[in-house]
């Protein structure tokens, strides 16, 4: 079914986003300056004043998680965890075998080439070589030969085949006494020519990743594969069973994966490095592994930081993703009609606020907050305050950060209640204010750069219609909001309300405005200055008024955000002077191994099982009747007596994700497939903050033995599951 | 498996109590005052001084619940909110097949005499009939032929043949001008006298039932039915699939049914009214009722009551049972040997913690408190204050309620820190200091009743062992926490640890004492207050010490509760005035109607289905890996192939139930069989203290169908199936 595919979509898109926020900071054009090799960047103070905690204390106190680095696998962590000691070989292995893809993970699974990754990753690939009369994202997609095997267009992954340590020459760029932007500058324009000059030397995509925020600079040189083909997708009903509902929730039951193929020269591609498929899948409590590359987290966040998303933006935004649903939800209600429209747009905020309440719910657990506090203060008290150093460097910036954040909260209300994004209509009439302000400028003068003044125009430009009648309400919801925060003599609200209740001012700010008629928006911005100023459009009128303060507004909390990264930094830095690469960096959407084990958690006054079987498949469905999205599949009906039912189809581990995992292999000891990473439970989400090795938290994969069972008994795809199995 | 079927049993045991309770309020031994009819007592002031709630709205706003008397049956609010209306020839029928048993409730299901309860219902009997070589507990039982259906010993069915307003009569028997105590004790008499008339007048078991307190006496005459023998049970892993973590859980997946039949003269009785099966069970949304004798609920606590058992009662209850769980998992962890023997306990307690954990969720939870808060507050301020003669009877009622129970909480520490119930030691040391006190007393001077003294001396000369080591490790904890919140000087503190730390003062306590050992106590005994007085033993010297603070302490909390129960009272009847029976009375363990519908709910960020399916069942336990107590029974591995595995097995509804609706049938509209109520969700723990129709709590019941397709299908029990189905 599209549309349930469709959100999941949504979660990988915010991976997407999320990597390649990840990634612009350290993405690099081609340049000519020479790469040079430097040493492993180490720990600076660790014996004396680190904390005295073994590997895996630090790591479980820390809470910043068990996202590794290939160059720094944590050998003494995994023997003392786990009496493993996994060779160097195994390590160059595993990582060769991993890929990324746009914004997701995924492995070689075959030595002819074939990939294996989420149905949510690869469904631009599945819809675009879909057909006029086959719609392979509801129907499935199994390629009949190899020979018919369409390319997926503008798919690539990439093969991570190196990574060097660049520190030494990085941190060269920026002369001790530079001034902190100055040095910023100085090694990213470094960063930027070492990447470039390992790109001019050969065909490798090269990229300089800042890993502990400047502790360490790797230079990742990756391979990239340009000829990737769809060869298997199941069918969008039975990746994504459940659909929302059930998005971000375990017991599950998704066969969530695709099987493509890397092509070179036309031919198959023969990797030297693919994960084989084991046996049988992980047993409950076995150790597993699972590599890809994490997006963002926010573990680093100090106390005061997450005393402000819980206080502040995150209530904040949760009540106007409900104020927007309710007044979706009072729409569809009024006009059955209007459903089908406002259906994308309620899952996906319905999917939103499920996410942000458990972010919430997690910042608003007294104990993931004692944690980190705890750590927090032990780790300033013992390691940075006793060693004057370290004092002198980074001691304030915990402090500093609070301050900053006390201010963020004070500006917060106004930032948050005066947004008006939401609205087409004012967006528009800000659009045009800003615009011919900024046009009547010298071209020099400007604020706005090309590319800024061409997506405003576009946005002026566009047909695209405004629902009134959405807007209209939901601004009457927020004025009133705005009203009872800021109160009635803000200047902002003034201008909003102009002596009516919000539920007036709502009508004539949207109803009134000529903002929905793109004639009348051309003819002001034809106009200029002097047309917006004589304009008596109500949305004009208010943005006029408050154009001013709301772009001094904005400046002032970026001005405070920019100032919070350099002490986020400093942060940063400390922990990794004291810790070294005892703890994992943050996570860059880079490669990582994530290690775990199989095992099941506390839920609902019982536990809920390590894994799943089909038979939990049909059960829910015939427990919905098979009502959508919990509906099957036909060949699924057709073809259930031929299945195995207890074969286990989706399980859960200890393993440590994050968007941008989507696709992730799971793998055991001998790296061997077990798994499919796709999504986490619903107490995984605080892990965005902290991550806890005994909460309830978990990872969420397909198990290998569903993919075997189901290309065998549902899909009629011996084949592939012979070549996976290497049968 | 007989140990899991145990603890269900313990829940059961639970229900059992609150209705023995229940009853022993009003059951009555035989007398021969003449049964008096009387007319219905209504509500007093209803139009005056009733907030302006329908009667939809007064039962949701009250979250007294739905359990409804079917002398008072609800036709306005069913009208209402189901737009049903039935006659009174259904409330007939649904009453004259609804069964009550020890503790449970059960039903008529076919011409031929067969009952229908839950499998924990009647573990009693399944063990009694139990073979040397079988054990049907296990094995599960079916009776090859009518004639070999074997008799259930002590066991007895209720049927409601009747029921007479006897409000006047007993009203009448308290001159206006008595005190409150004496008004009970004149009407306690006047309910025996009216209950033995009633049995002196032929073979009916008569009771007068207090519904709201006081505000209707009711005659509530029974036929009891005493051949019952057992028909059909299945094995106890599938009436209680899940054990102990899925008890108070859903999604569910128990078989929890027994079928016996009623015999009279040797011959099957063919009642005249049974409930017919339904075809297919209940849909999604459909309206169902529940039929059964529900026990206590606690829905009439004021808020300060709420409070009172919020932060003092259950978090010292939970913390009690935790230390003990705590002591039990330490010995078992230091020598395997005990774990059997300690598996019960500590699957109780489990079970305990689990069901109290839910009590406290509930108290907690700001939305369910401030329900309570405001109807309280609208109810003392619309109804109560509004009318100058409510307000003097009733109003002072909540103050008097609150004032008291601040007293509970001041007394409630060191009425909780000094209980020594838990140990065998300081219990019996207890007894032999008050035996031996009591016996120095004149016989028609003693406090204790003859029961009282034979009960005693039973303990003291029982040869149950003493576990040492455990309430020796348990007492030391228990002391410190003593120590803790009632201070070195407290003299109970003072006299227990001797001028010791807890850990030592346990040891000599327990360790030193001669308590273990029947002889040294039957020695101090014999000897009387002189020996005792003369004794060294240090359990004895403590107790000799303590006893009378004890017994003060104890007395003081007696008293403040029988006023609370005064005042509650007063809060009972008031409601009555107001509203009269367009509330339901509080649970008294007699058979009510209880409406609901079948519906799923939101839980784990996603939704529960309204039932689940055998496939669910063998998800479960493959989930799990059949290991215990997951695991199936022999026959349901054998004969899977022969089931339709899409066959409803349990399923959930907002009808409002509590223990001792265990075995209630559910029923539709036509007052057909579409399940059988087991259990209730966690959600519905908070359930006991205020109704709420929209949220989560529900009832949880086996699915008519699944009785159906096991037993045609796993027990070849066809021949029941077709009784049942009437074929």
């Amino acid at each position: 079914m599209l549309r349930s595919a469709r959100v999941w979509f949504a979660f990988s898109v915010s991976f997407a986003v999320a990597a390649v926020a990840a990634c612009s900071a350290t993405r690099t054009p081609t340049s000519t300056a020479p790469a040079s090799g430097g040493e492993a960047a180490g720990p600076v103070t660790v014996q004396e004043a680190a904390p005295t905690l073994s590997g895996v204390e630090a790591v479980d106190a820390a809470g910043l998680g068990k996202m590794w680095t290939f160059d720094n696998p944590p050998l003494q962590y995994l023997e003392e965890r786990y009496g493993f000691s996994p060779s160097s070989e195994w390590f160059e292995h595993v990582r060769l075998a991993s890929l990324r893809s746009g914004g997701c993970s995924a492995s070689f699974v075959s030595p002819d080439g074939l990939v294996m990754t989420n149905h949510h990753c690869a469904r631009g690939c599945i819809t675009a070589v879909s057909e006029p009369e086959h719609d392979y994202m509801e129907e499935g997609f199994h390629a009949p030969a190899r020979e018919e095997e369409p390319v997926c267009p503008n798919y690539y992954l990439d093969q991570l085949i190196e990574i060097e340590d660049v520190t030494a020459r990085v941190d060269a760029a920026a002369p001790a006494d530079a001034s902190a932007e100055e040095a910023t500058r100085l090694k990213q324009a470094e960063r930027e020519r070492i990447a470039e000059s390992c790109q001019a030397s050969g065909d490798l995509r090269c990229q300089v990743v800042s890993l502990y925020h400047g502790g360490i600079y790797s230079l990742y040189k990756y391979r990239r594969y340009d000829d990737v083909r769809l060869v298997f997708a199941p069918e969008g009903q039975a990746a994504f069973f459940g659909g929302d509902p059930d998005n971000f929730t375990y017991p599950r039951h998704d066969l969530d994966v695709t099987l493509l193929r890397v092509y070179e020269d036309g031919e198959p591609y023969h990797p030297e490095h693919y994960f084989q498929w084991s046996e049988a899948g992980a047993e409950e409590e076995e150790l597993i592994f699972v590599t890809g590359n994490p997006g963002t987290t926010l573990r680093l966040r100090t106390v005061a930081q997450l005393e402000y998303l819980r206080d502040a933006v995150y209530p904040r935004r949760l009540e106007s993703y409900e104020d927007r649903l309710s007044v979706l939800r009072e729409l569809v209600a009024e006009d059955e009609a209007r459903a089908a429209a406002a259906r994308n747009q309620i899952f996906g905020l319905e999917n939103a606020i499920k996410a942000y309440k458990g972010y919430l719910s997690g910042l608003n657990d007294p104990a993931l907050m004692a944690s980190k506090q705890a750590f927090e203060a032990s780790f300033r008290a013992a390691a940075v305050a006793a060693d004057a150093e370290l004092d002198g460097k980074y001691g304030g910036a915990w402090d500093e950060i609070a301050r900053i954040n006390e201010r963020l909260m004070e500006f917060d209300p106004e930032f948050r209640y005066t947004d008006v994004g939401y609205f087409q209509t004012l967006e528009l009439a800000r659009y045009i204010v800003r615009y011919t302000r900024e046009m009547a400028k010298p071209a020099g003068e400007r604020e706005w750069s090309e590319e800024d003044v061409e997506e405003v125009e576009r946005r002026i430009n566009s047909e695209r219609p405004i629902e009134r009648d959405y807007e209209e309400r939901l601004l009457a919801i927020r004025l009133e909001r705005a009203l009872d925060v800021l109160g009635v003599d803000h200047p902002w609200v003034r201008a909003a309300l102009g002596g009516h209740d919000p539920q007036y001012a709502a009508r004539v700010l949207i109803r009134e405005s000529g903002m929905d008629d793109v004639d009348a928006r051309r003819a002001l911005v034809n106009g200029g200055v002097a047309a917006v100023e004589a304009s008596n459009d109500p949305a004009i009128v208010f943005m006029r008024t408050v154009v001013r303060w709301t772009r001094e507004l904005g400046q002032r909390m970026e001005e405070l955000r920019a100032t919070e990264s350099l002490h986020e930094e400093r942060v940063a830095k400390a922990l990794f002077e004291v810790y070294g690469t005892m703890l994992p960096p943050d996570a860059t959407f880079t490669l990582r191994l994530q290690d775990g084990v199989v095992r099941r958690y506390p839920y609902n006054g019982t536990y809920a099982p390590y894994k799943t079987t089909f038979h939990g498949l049909y059960d829910r469905a015939a427990a919905f009747d098979y009502k959508d999205p919990w509906s099957l599949a036909p060949r699924w009906v057709e073809r259930k007596e031929r299945l195995d039912l207890t074969t286990p189809l989706n399980f859960v581990s200890t393993a440590d994700i994050i968007g941008g995992n989507s696709g992730s292999p799971v793998i055991n000891r001998d790296a061997e497939i077990v798994g499919l990473v796709f999504d986490g439970n619903i107490e995984f989400l605080p892990g965005r903050f902290l991550f806890r090795e005994d909460d309830a938290g978990r990872t969420v994969s397909v198990h290998s033995m569903a993919i075997i069972e189901a290309l065998r008994n549902v899909y009629d795809a011996g084949e592939l599951a012979d070549e996976l199995q290497g049968r």
